[in-house]
């Protein structure tokens, strides 16, 4: 092998600025790799009407993906057009072809990655995915081979760039989430359809893949317990200012001997903690190890160049692999076989709560609220309130004591028949231990 | 390949907590690896007084590193005792007999890792290093392998947890250096000798093995600046809250086309800098890619088991690299050849400088440092007094704009002449940047 020959399939964000550093960084991809690293070829269904980086006129281009998956010459293939369509044929095409494949796929590969990965394994070839989650953070790499002699026992996540832009803007303005999220969308933030992001679906599929390389254990999306930001109000960020903290979209994962807790959801955090301090739309991940304790990781989570960071380290790495005849190829999970999923039942984890309310005031509020609090089982921290400005729409917060999911949840159903509640108890977990 | 055999040369701190983790964690290192990682061989030169972690009974013992590096059986050797004598004897059998090596040995890696790992080469075996730089966070594997697409412009480093420690007490409790020192040797957190710490020369070897694995070049350890914290005194503390920073000691490599500038001092950081919350024994490195920007890696300096991790996940990249029957193996310095260290002259980078003074009062000093400072072309940006106690030791400081290492450095010669200086000026940089 005299150089390693990619063919780029995706011309985008992703795919632009990979191309950018495999051609700007040649000379010092080669003498890591060891032979040079060519693209022989770029795929994009609007291959004629796009601004490709400096370097990329002479290389051939088409706007078939089968050409690069069918190009003989072509060792490593990057899907870089994301989705669980097309996407998964050019993979699945790659490997037939004995391609190795990297891939920036979160969501494809968080419903379908051990399945491909089972088929790279078959074919002998390498199947990368660090530019899937965080993409400036190596954190793939971390877990994989950084500590890979460690066990995992808790991980946090910051791993959505869209939410984590929003909360930061909403609590330096103290504005309000509709406001930010209109400009977040005018500056190309946050995407015309936001769901994905507020809502924490993006972050969930990011988590599935973590939780797998972390736990070993293949973990179905749609079990993870979600909730986005969209009622998170500026009225929360003074209350958590109040009490020292901040929030923040969080990805969490604990494990317990009776299985593995998973969940998204906006988490007050204490302002001290270095978590706290990711701001905008960085990403950050902190893992704790029973051996290693406290490490963590931080970088940007998306960008066209730090993304394509993490591609091109993959083509690396999958070069590496090429060129060394390997045997017993090194899963990217870690893990070589990946465990079924066992969740945690709901009474495995306390945590404190904050639970925030709207109500038409009245007497005797704060009495009932306590008294469902008490039948559940749940300790008072403390009630707070802000200077009222409106009897019929009166927000205040109670803080209550480590309780389970499952107290909270039920105690929460229970308070939301009271008639004047405007809304249901807004609830988000206070992170404590890291 | 059923299993692969290790053995374990040293069982002091790092050694302990090596074994500990291979045995509690074997059923989990098994699963990542796809054979299970067995301990066949200990030694130490105290082994029949050594406490050893529950599972080291049944295991063969010895004083004598040579059984440990001839027994045929053995696949990697872990060097984890330290120092430059015996510990290169111990690598360079081991190699010599086909065996994988492991090193936790900073000092060692630091002076001779480039002839070692030429070795290691010729004899096809793997040759890993995670261990010998912050034990705790795997920034080997970052930048070898997770960001090893990018190109490096820029790093700092928190590289010494001694130090770190004693700045951070300094701060907490506005003590003095002596005292905060002869806590921390009372508390075993520095050594009766303290001069490897507080005197930079332990940053200083790792700062040398993260520089060649960030820039491809082969640093000569005395060639890089060094100035350790012994003159960082509580008043310092004190003038750096006034400017809204505090005080690290800072490794930093920065390159520009002249050449690499490195360097380990005393520095302000802004407090508001994610780096400057790193405090106690903790250690961090931040690195600016070209292309991924800002990434950051934080976690514990040193202790046996956080060491111990980054020992058994080099183990297991070494037992990887053997069952993969591998063909040109991946340089631990990622770079397949080094580059002669080429330093950047004085004049490559500016940045702006803490100098504080100690003077017996007299009229006209400000005027003289004043003209000092401006003859050498450099500017004031502020000057700061604390209410003065005493009139014959009186500290005060002025912070300059930016100016060169060479500008700065003149400067103070002339300065130090001054009969009115109690000492030379205290000369910190102020981080920017990161």
């Amino acid at each position: 092998m005299d150089s390693l020959k990619v063919g780029i399939v995706g011309a985008g964000n992703v795919g632009s600025g990979t191309l950018q550093i495999l051609f700007e960084n040649k000379e010092q991809l080669a003498h890591k790799l060891g032979i040079p690293v060519e693209v022989a070829m770029i795929c994009s269904r609007s291959i004629h009407s796009r601004e490709l980086p400096a370097g990329a006129e002479s290389i051939a281009k088409t706007t078939d993906w089968r050409e690069v998956v069918n190009n003989p010459e072509i060792d490593v293939v990057a899907e870089l057009i994301g989705g669980t369509g097309v996407a998964a044929e050019v993979i699945e095409a790659a490997l037939a072809n004995g391609k190795a494949v990297v891939t920036a796929n979160k969501e494809l590969m968080a419903k379908r990655g051990v399945e491909l990965w089972q088929m790279a394994s078959d074919a002998g070839r390498p199947l990368a995915m660090e530019a899937s989650v965080a993409g400036g953070i190596p954190i793939h790499t971390v877990l994989r081979e950084g500590i890979v002699g460690d066990r995992i026992d808790s991980m946090a996540g910051i791993l959505n760039g869209t939410c984590n832009f929003i909360l930061t803007e909403m609590e330096k303005a103290g504005r309000g989430f509709d406001e930010v999220l209109a400009e977040a969308q005018k500056l190309g933030y946050a995407e015309a359809d936001p769901s994905a992001d507020v809502d924490g679906f993006d972050a969930r599929s990011k988590l599935a893949i973590l939780a797998a390389l972390a736990f070993g254990c293949r973990v179905p999306v749609e079990d993870i317990f979600v909730d986005g930001i969209r009622r998170v109000s500026d009225v929360d960020f003074s209350y958590a200012a109040q009490l020292q903290h901040t929030i923040r979209l969080l990805c969490v994962a604990r494990i317990s001997p009776e299985g593995l807790a998973l969940s998204v959801r906006p988490t007050l955090l204490p302002k001290a903690a270095i978590l706290a301090s990711v701001s905008g739309s960085y990403n950050a991940v902190w893992v704790k190890g029973v051996y290693g304790a406290d490490t963590f990781y931080y970088g940007r989570g998306a960008g066209p160049l730090p993304t394509g960071v993490a591609v091109v380290s993959d083509i690396i790495h999958a070069g590496r692999e090429l060129r060394s005849g390997r045997q017993n190829r090194v899963s990217p999970y870690s893990f070589r076989q990946l465990a079924e999923y066992q969740p945690a039942p709901p009474e495995s984890f306390k945590q404190p709560y904050y639970l925030r309310f709207r109500v038409e005031n009245r007497f005797g509020i704060i009495a009932d609220l306590a008294g469902i609090l008490r039948d559940h089982g749940i300790g008072i921290d403390a009630v707070g309130q802000l200077p009222i400005t409106n009897w019929r729409d009166l927000p205040f917060v109670i803080t209550v004591e480590p309780a389970t999911h499952g107290q909270i949840e039920e105690a929460v159903a229970t308070m939301s028949r009271l008639e004047y509640l405007l809304e249901p108890p807004l609830v988000m977990p206070m992170l404590t231990g890291f």
